[in-house]
């Protein structure tokens, strides 16, 4: 779910960057971290190795020391490209040689480590194994913000990610639905998102009738008809960053049932939306939009929390749910996206990428929340 | 690297593999197989789920009960539609509630579990944390061989990738390749695979003059010259099985060196195949190709271990490599890559996927390893 570093941001970007983690780190009281690759390791030096598999690729940052990347010597070269590169010392490791002793070698024995949270179970055993006193949390754990505050760079990248996916929506909403399959609109969807500019589509949900009520019901052979309600969530990377947005359209006329669940999630998504502000917390945003819901009858069919954060992938924290009391901070961006899910009949979602602002939550999804009415 | 399961196989063979798995859990001294989305998986259950995220899904394997597929409620009509799904119990969970203590719930509290590689460590630390008494270890450490013994039908999928991506390299010998950047050989190579029948293509390395001394050098904007050596390895997945091979084309003559270096690495590649039989060991293969390299004054310009398994993935156990004295087994299917890798100068690697045979080997990969000129 990550692709190759955009290219505006510099080696001295990344430094600053593994500086910042590594200050969280000490602040968080922890001796380091270990990233490896996919998102984290994007962040935080633009490196993606050629594949992820069993060889251990991990970046260590221990507050106060010179980061290092422990590679595989076959794609040392790879890494000496990244745009990180001068910002890291590199440690090569050839097959046969052990990389985990290696990696302990490069840490202190004892205190807490925050470790990637996709990091292999195949890697963090074999480094319990050589690190044994250490202990060890995932990094959405130990630091859930780490990446979550976007500065302005990125949310320029995030921004412009978004139009994107509105640019795709405009399109789709034009073409024709009735008699086609979802996968076929599926497919239009992917291809509109890379004309409008994005390089990895990670999902074209187009859930019809039925098919909606589903939230994660991606594409199907259903052959789409007049009168169905159709939920429309996509989206991918751009230059790096990512989009994330649902619309719900209708094919024909809609009845007034459909009309009124409608209403009350775009409701509910406008609540959540109001909700953003510096100081609420993830869990006020989740509970301004399910209220809606609740408050209309449909609380047991709001299935889903209300939104996850969004930035070199398009799923990660901060996560809009009961119980998440993190405060809202400039920067951040997340998705508002409640639904209704009514089983066997269709589902409604809506859903914005918002922005934290100084005073309030900037929207960087900006198509019409009305239902649009498609042929 | 997985891809979703091919249509040959029924409820009853994935049944017969959980039950296999869990067996040999059990004769490890195992109490449990922690089994996240993946190549085991899929192979296990035929179930890919639509994304793999934060979100816990696993299969809980435990010698003597039936198979539980822990799922995101959200995903849980994804996992019905799995070819296996008749062959386990499905337990839902909902956002806000812990799929950890859930899971624990399946399992004793005491014993060791096999968990697989490529598990998140987000989940394999929520888990030691529920589970603090049990111990942990990476499935390739604890069942390395697992999935290492292909049944007919496997097999049968495995030559035919091996087929199609032999079809790849007849069709691109016959191109031009002077004049034109890596990256577009290697897209042809890319569409070659795909029209012979491959649904996801993993890798496509073309490694022109010296970039074939980097062996994990993918595609770049190089200008293949007239004189290059061009190092072509690529493959992916036919029906959800692994394809895998190199051949190193020369464009135009080569030289008395050039042709010398590819000779030694075909002898070499050929020692290794003739060390595959019932009985011997991976290591045996290594050195049997190691040695004609070494012999030839190449020693250290071989710089990988020769080969690695394939199956549902294009990179797996068991692997050719010095200290594992794994011995070979009727079934297993692995490759056979030596190379030599001239500093900034050029490479050369041969590439053939090999099956252990009642007697000795059989290659899936069958075209010429005589050095091919092309234009």
């Amino acid at each position: 779910m990550t692709d190759s570093a955009p290219a505006i941001f510099t080696a001295d970007d990344y430094r600053a960057r593994m500086a910042r983690a590594a200050g969280a780190a000490a602040d968080a009281g922890l001796a380091g971290l270990l990233v490896a690759p996919g998102p984290d390791l994007v962040w935080l030096t633009g490196y993606t190795p050629p594949a992820v598999t069993e060889r251990l690729t991990l970046l260590v940052l221990v507050p106060g020391r010179e980061p290092v990347l422990v590679v595989p010597a076959l794609e040392a070269p790879d890494a000496e490209r990244a745009v990180g590169a001068p910002a890291f010392t590199l440690r090569e490791w050839t097959d046969g040689t052990d990389p985990y002793s290696l990696t302990a070698g490069l840490l202190d024995p004892e205190g807490g480590l925050g470790v990637s949270d996709n990091a292999w179970a195949l890697h963090l055993l074999a480094l319990q194994r050589a690190l044994p006193d250490l202990s060890y949390a995932a990094l959405t754990d130990a630091l859930p913000m780490l990446r979550a505050v976007k500065d302005p760079a990125e949310l320029e990248l995030l921004a412009a990610a978004g139009a994107a996916a509105d640019a795709a929506f405009e399109e789709i909403r034009g073409l024709l639905f009735t008699g086609r399959r979802e996968h076929e609109v599926g497919r239009d969807l992917a291809e509109l998102l890379r004309r409008f500019g994005h390089s990895q589509v990670d999902f074209t949900i187009v859930g019809s009738g039925p098919n909606g009520a589903n939230p994660h019901h991606e594409v199907g052979d259903r052959i789409i008809q007049r009168g169905d309600m159709v939920v429309l969530d996509f989206g991918g990377l751009k230059d790096g960053y990512g989009s994330d947005t649902t619309r719900t359209v209708h094919v024909g006329e809609p009845t007034e049932e459909e009309r009124r669940v409608h209403d009350v999630v775009r409701a509910a998504q406008e609540a959540g939306f109001r909700a953003v502000r510096p100081g609420a917390t993830c869990q006020d945003v989740d509970r301004a939009a399910r209220a809606v819901i609740e408050d209309a009858g449909y609380g047991p069919y709001f299935i889903h929390r209300t939104g996850h954060g969004i930035g070199v992938t398009t799923h990660e924290p901060p996560y809009m749910i009961e119980g998440e009391e993190q405060p809202l901070v400039p920067g951040m961006c997340f998705s508002v996206e409640p639904g209704i899910y009514l089983p066997g009949r269709f589902g409604v979602r809506i859903e914005d990428i918002v922005t934290v602002t100084e005073d309030g939550g900037r929207r960087l999804n900006n198509t019409t929340r009305e239902m649009v009415v498609v042929d």
